[in-house]
């Protein structure tokens, strides 16, 4: 494997040590130089790369991170099967300007005898949390351990993974972690259907399917700008008109508050509509905030 | 109060906001100069400032911090009537030359929302963490705090609290904290009682049986030097000696490997003896390693 390519002039790294971009960040921090990282589970699509462009406006260094975490994943989930395209992902990842990419294998993050966790004890108790329990955990743990291997000022994560980016906001607060928490909007297909990796899982029968969730959100957004308030009448609507597809399983439609991800009964101020479901077997999410 | 002290020329600063300390440490660590930090709970004694001494010959700048964690305490611990007395660590750390001292408040480490706790999954299942179930978490998770608030390379802590040291080196691993973690070895009274702010809770009556968590060391190590390698009988010896004595209740005394703390039956490699005793109200620990 290459460790660096050269592109335009501009050389990307590829580090596969914790060790290596540690001294790294060092020696470009002590330099007065700012450092952007993009935590990212590799096969980039619009979204991923929509991130990296806001980092490199951000700050001078640019690191993303590829790294299938396995804490993440349940027992019966699709760690396996988890699409990955690492030479394709440093194609683009160059085309963008990133300046290094944090690549370890399984070893590197969870050698023999790893045992320490970081867990929160209120947030993942909604949405995603609950049909995936450890799924936060292993989130908070791999970031935490991101941030102190690539030391960044700023840190950026997708709204899409909206419960995902309040966790580390909270985490990064709670910790005491001195970076900067950006999230970067949703980016859609023409259609409207977020960009998703697991969007690849979808057969050509499906993808319309698929497309019911930003459906519902747009209808919500539609209901409320008409004076329907009521979050029950709201999901109500939206559960039906999900269900009138085929292969779809609603894991839950939610309209909470966006910070502390509490259910709202009445939508008087800016709620969080947040859905996940599955169209076949593959599980798909999708939010928005609604302002009243 | 005075934010800053002057000793000898020296100034010794007092910072009690997260913010303000990151800011200095960030500073200090692009100077090229290195930061060791020494964390307590404050109420110094000869151990303490033993630690302190070796932070002022480790680094350029040495902080210490003094707080007491409400986190590692259970609900029926000694968290209230823990002994505090701020101005005299302040005149005992600044005549070591410490150069800054971080004492937040409650509210600074632990504000409304406070829910992001550090767990590992195994050390805490031995020796305290078996009669003082929030214990460990408390401890990582206002390490890992203390960590990202003061920067250090370096950290020092006592070797009398074993398990501690052992958590915090696994944490520091697990969760990639660019850190060198360095022990400290015990400080003892003249008569071999192991230093403890705890220590002043015993009445005059009591300080004569707190030595026999000593005296049940020493004659483990004679134990050993003449031939009995047989855990359960030296610690059976231990027991004898120690319940011999008015007030005295045996929380745990364990004989086991110094790394992972899982019980040892032979000693035929270097061991970690601990132990844990109540005397009187009051909870005592010691321990020592026994070399075969």
């Amino acid at each position: 494997m290459f460790n660096q390519i050269d592109y335009r002039g501009k050389i990307i790294k590829v580090i596969h040590k914790a060790e290596e971009i540690q001294k790294r960040s060092e020696q470009i921090r002590c330099q007065g130089k700012s450092i952007v990282l993009v935590p990212t589970m590799g096969f980039f699509h619009e979204g991923h790369l929509s991130l990296m462009r806001k980092g490199r406006e951000l700050g001078d260094d640019l690191v993303i991170s590829i790294f299938v975490n396995p804490a993440q994943f349940g027992p019966h989930e699709d760690f396996e099967s988890y699409p990955r395209d690492l030479e394709r992902d440093l194609q683009l990842a160059r085309e963008i300007g990133v300046d290094a990419v944090f690549t370890p294998d399984n070893m590197e993050l969870y050698p023999e005898g790893f045992q320490t966790y970081i867990e929160l004890e209120k947030l993942p108790n909604h949405l995603c949390g609950l049909s995936r329990p450890v799924f936060f955990k292993g989130i908070a743990t791999v970031v935490a351990k991101l941030f102190n291997i690539v030391k960044p000022h700023v840190a950026i994560f997708g709204e899409k993974d909206y419960q995902q980016l309040t966790v580390i906001r909270r985490m990064v607060q709670d910790l005491n972690f001195n970076i900067n928490i950006i999230g970067g909007p949703t980016v859609r297909e023409p259609d409207g259907l977020a960009m998703s990796s697991r969007n690849n899982y979808l057969t050509l029968k499906q993808r319309p399917t698929a497309l019911t969730l930003y459906k519902a959100l747009v209808k919500a957004k539609d209901l409320l700008k008409n004076g329907v308030k009521d979050a029950g009448e709201i999901i109500q609507v939206a559960t039906k008109l999900i269900t009138a597809h085929p292969e779809t399983g609603i894991d839950y439609i939610s309209i909470c508050d966006p910070e502390c991800l509490d259910t709202i009964k009445t939508i008087d101020k800016p709620a969080l509509m947040a859905l996940a479901v599955n169209v076949g077997k593959t599980r798909l999410i999708d939010n928005m905030i609604l302002y009243p």
